[in-house]
């Protein structure tokens, strides 16, 4: 049946009142994602994916989970997934909450942590710290784009030069160090330059802090030590965990958080009651049996790593030490934005971020060993094609 | 290496302080989806999902997706299955957002378009349609926790007696109904009723309406017209799909809403970037690809939909008209909530809505035949059964 008179179609003069959308959002201008492009024959270096599968077990676990049950929702909350982790790492799932990548589990924390501005915060006091997203820069590059979203205040504080992390004197004395900032993200080991801090100092920021302290451990797979254990012994902070990168399954969107379980409960009143697929659990559920698999992946790409850092350092980068699977590395001769689309041009795509504090940079994800050794005879040639044309 | 000094486990002295939790979060409670239980041999009727698998074209797809890409990002915004989209509804891919099942995108539709009342809105005239999440009851009970969760205001407005739609007039002269709401969902066909409604009539509710309007047509697949075009031609219409259910994908997370592209635009800027798993993009664009395998599935469920209905009436229940595949009905004889305990002794699950204005209903899914000839056995056991206790 047609509605019942005849409406215009979509054109400029039908186009929705401004109105409609919220000021807030009206404002905003969206994250943008490091690019997934399907050019056969490229060598991806741009997200920091695994080079490797996941294992043939897994694979195997998954295809055997598809068929009519796919119909069926799956558990609202990832209750197997829960108990596997809990065993994992010696506490209660009411200390996990797991996430459609932990990309979501960040999110929701912003929202469950953090009061939104008022909307007129000038006309009278009001506790900024209640309102403030706290992060080091550079680090994840979400951190703000998620305290815009919700309305907060961002509060970026800048690592040292060299990508440390400031003592809690050195924060006190700068006084741009919120000590009571409601959400206080922490990158550990930090992206983009990829270096490590030890469970010992990150623990002096977290009993410093009064708000809640997310350690978002990535990359913690790669490093020398991780600070899993803060989040089971101090009761504001929270470690965040995902099984995309280390574990291979980035296409299936698993993330986790683990801390004190009210701080868990907050998170899971306010999640969608589906947030995780159901082969999504299935998968990370067999990663956990599987996790020798992994680790010697995590043994492989580190010692990629090191031979590549060494490697760029003799054609002259400035590499910045990692714990991660990939290098922050400072290329020598022209710009980093030079180097990013030549290397383009040779079909090998590494992550430039052109308008940040490491703009001077390229992040180079590890890749297989075949894959690092194009990617550095393209480095070596570019870098003799420019000796000829000077 | 240890923290740098040793800490207290947590315990009972060990909580986090109830400030580091936003009051709002506090004072939520959270929603309770249905049961998903995994009893051996249970006839689940509770939750809507299909009783027929996915076709066995999209189970080979996702199979075949089962490899070593899975490491790598899925692609971010759902390109290909939007072009799809598009194209089945004739629209262009910017008037269409896919999510992680439809709950995600109902939840970002509240954040975009409604905001939160501010912290003290008796302080000064605020404009409450602005913070307005408006529905009718009954309807679907997620609504008021997405409201709650956003710091937003309900208005739950009754549908008439016999769940069909209020007129705009009727709407006018009872005042509750609020013109200038920032957001209107309106389920339809209705659940839990089943009641639908003609696009004639959605159309003069979305025509009179100042904010956006959602209608959620989860279940249209089965009814026998849909409002999909009011989203392509009214600027404050969205109309919300999903894969769930008509296309037995609930374990998979797939939804999408139609749109003007102004409105998709602002929900976009407002998602995690990577919210629709790959395995759920492959699967939803394979189900595209078969939809004559649906429909078949439609006719079916539609047809032991009548049959069922017929048969409860004949045992006395109140059978609510149905353009979905589930069925509200009264029971006869003794109240819904012992019915619902009765049928589950019998290894039959059925919804009940407790606290809700439906209490004295029984929402039942319609499963395969044998499912619900197992179902009518057992009702007519249990009126016979009681028969003999009376």
């Amino acid at each position: 049946m047609p509605p019942a008179k005849t409406p215009k179609p979509t054109s400029a003069s039908g186009r929705p009142a401004p109105a409609l959308i919220r000021p807030l959002v009206r404002r905003l201008s969206a994250y943008v994602p490091g690019e997934q492009p399907r050019i056969r024959g490229l060598v991806k270096l741009n997200t920091n994916e695994n080079p490797y599968p996941p294992a043939p077990a897994v694979l195997a676990a998954i295809r055997a989970a598809v068929d009519g049950r796919l119909r069926l929702y799956p558990n609202p909350t990832a209750q197997q997934l829960r108990e596997k982790l809990a065993r994992r790492h010696r506490c209660s799932p009411s200390q996990i909450i797991v996430g459609n990548g932990s990309d979501e589990l960040l999110a929701l924390a912003t929202r469950a942590f953090v009061e939104p501005t008022p909307p007129k915060p000038k006309d009278k006091p009001f506790r900024a710290s209640r309102s403030t997203v706290q992060y080091f820069t550079p680090s994840y590059s979400l951190y703000p784009v998620l305290a815009d979203i919700h309305g907060a205040l961002r509060n970026p504080v800048p690592l040292r030069p060299d990508f440390s992390l400031p003592t809690v004197d050195a924060l006190r004395r700068a006084k741009a160090w919120d000590f009571k900032a409601a959400l206080t993200y922490v990158t550990t080991p930090n992206a983009p330059s990829g270096r490590g801090y030890t469970t010992a100092e990150l623990d002096r920021v977290c009993r410093a802090q009064r708000g809640v302290v997310i350690l978002d451990e990535t990359y913690a797979d790669f490093a020398d030590q991780n600070a899993l254990e803060l989040a089971l012994i101090r009761s504001n902070v929270i470690v965040a965990r995902t099984f995309s990168k280390a574990y291979s399954l980035c296409f299936q969107r698993v993330g986790y958080l683990v801390g004190h379980p009210e701080l868990i409960a907050a998170l899971d009143k306010i999640r969608d009651s589906y947030n995780v697929n159901g082969l999504g659990q299935i998968a990370a559920c067999a990663t956990l049996d599987h996790l020798s698999y992994y680790q010697r992946n995590f043994q492989r790409i580190v010692r990629t790593r090191q031979m590549v850092a060494l490697a760029l350092q003799r054609l002259g980068f400035e590499v910045s030490p990692s714990q991660t699977n990939f290098l922050l590395a400072r290329p020598p001769r022209f710009s980093a934005g030079l180097w990013h689309a030549k290397l383009r041009d040779h079909r090998i795509l590494v992550r430039w971020f052109p308008k940040s504090q490491v703009r001077d940079y390229l992040r180079i994800s590890i890749g297989s060993e075949p894959e690092m050794r194009a990617f550095l005879r393209a480095c070596q040639l570019l870098l003799s094609t420019t000796r000829k044309l000077a």
